[in-house]
């Protein structure tokens, strides 16, 4: 163990258990090492040359399986494919250190919390969901980064049955690797991510899949700037992840639908006739709201 | 005059005008400076101290009306609103010197020359149309920048009464400016950019709106992250710009919302019913299509 990795038992996190040491995860364990937060850091996960990769790097200490790194982690972090909480959970339950503390990184929470409900049963007080909002194009623990999260919006949607100290203390792991926490309840977190989350990304990958049609693609691609550039760019991401974002979170987006659709039969039939004054007006109101937006960031 | 600025009556543009010293205009003749191509610049305008400007940064040399800028000028490049183009037009029409070539960097092109027609009649042989995909939220003159154009795609839509040596010349001036040029029919430039550029665009800022609409929508912004940001970073454009590019070229937009909404429809329908497959097909038909144009550039 290097210098930089120097992590004691008198850390505030003795033992920390990532599961999943991706991009999410071997971000949160190299932030909170650079932070000399944690003590041990244990891997978690079915991907053996990943796991040996974060080894390497040094995001990780050392590989663990699930029900080993719950007996002796005190903090839990799921960093793994929201579908594969539900069985991580159950096979660890039995086995969980007292006083463990579970959190996760799943971008939407109400379905989460069902399955950890199901899987922890009289153990669901240990478990604390959270949600960065951070990502990028980039997957695996090479693209683990401990300034990930600097700056990072995490949101926390405590359980009636979280201890205070528990909440804290996830509260406490984050604040420690750069990132301002809120808390709201579950369904207020599904709703405003599919808002300003997923809907941008239903979007544009509606719309690239409507160019991707067009029978001049390629003459339109070769023009298409760096407009269509940041319009575009979340699109690219992974279409199985997003696919499982937006089913799983399904009710929310259904009605934000709505609600776009309201604005674009608007704006469409400003458009169609011609209506100039009312073009601008949304136009303008657009505008304002992005700069002042952009002016807060 | 500096020498970052020497120009000679032999550079190939011996005087160059340019209506609109704005960042497109300012640009364009910053970039032909720099690589030698002009003598004279002349900036024509109707804002005083943006040409006062202009001449301060030595984009422009000496103000001119539109017939002084007419009959001394051998290029003459419109970089102002289109809704202008057609007075500016006819003013300079009668003063025009023998030889000169007007172009423009008008965002839409039919129109433009259905306007140029009507102004310039049987002078309308001198007017080469285009449009450079270059463009930042940036305006005025301060934001002028000579490398604007460097790698961008410019287009070009001769018309039948165009000589080939004139078109010849604007596309020499805007490959000095270190752009692609390529040409295209007006009909056909203004259909793919109504997809790759004005679609984004009003896509954009019907998605803004209808976040800005909502009730919550101080609770959404604050835990918007860099996928919001990038998606709606064009909505912040000026409204007044878009609504007038959105009207010229209403059509072309109108047969794309066609399109897209079938996709959309397609999209809403597979989230509705839950259907993973067809949900996934559509981001990995988006994804791989954004992912291979990035690839190209």
């Amino acid at each position: 163990m290097t210098a930089a990795h120097a992590g004691t038992a008198s850390a505030p996190i003795p033992v920390l258990a990532v599961v999943g040491v991706g991009l999410i995860g071997g971000s949160f364990a190299a932030a909170l090492r650079r932070a000399g937060r944690v003590g041990r850091v244990l891997g978690v996960g079915r991907n053996g040359p990943s796991l040996e990769r974060a080894r390497e790097l040094g995001l990780i200490d050392e590989a663990a399986g699930p029900a080993e790194a719950a007996a002796r982690a005190d903090l839990i972090m799921l960093a793994a494919p929201v579908g594969t909480f539900g069985a991580i959970l159950a096979e660890m339950r039995a086995h969980l250190k007292p006083g463990a503390i579970i959190t996760d990184a799943g971008s939407t929470k109400a379905q989460v919390v069902d399955v950890a409900r199901a899987a922890l049963a009289d153990r669901i007080g240990c478990f604390v969901p959270g949600h960065p909002i951070a990502g990028a194009e980039k997957v695996g623990p090479d693209a683990a980064d401990a300034d990930l999260y600097t700056g990072r919006n995490v949101i926390l949607t405590p359980l009636p049955e979280n201890q205070p100290a528990d909440v804290a203390g996830v509260r406490a792991a984050w604040e420690a690797c750069g990132a301002h926490v809120r808390e709201m309840d579950a369904a207020t977190h599904d709703q405003v991510l599919a808002s300003v989350s997923h809907m941008p990304h239903f979007l544009a990958a509606v719309y690239v899949a409507q160019v991707a049609r067009s029978a001049d693609c390629a003459q339109r691609l070769a023009v298409a700037g760096t407009g269509f550039r940041d319009f575009t760019r979340i699109a690219a991401g992974s279409a199985e992840m997003w696919r499982d974002i937006f089913l799983s979170n399904r009710t929310a987006m259904m009605a934000e639908l709505e609600q776009l659709r309201a604005v674009l039969d608007q704006a469409e039939r400003a458009l169609d006739m011609a209506d100039g004054a009312a073009l601008e007006q949304l136009l303008e109101e657009a505008a304002r709201c992005r700069r002042d937006w952009k002016a807060g960031h």
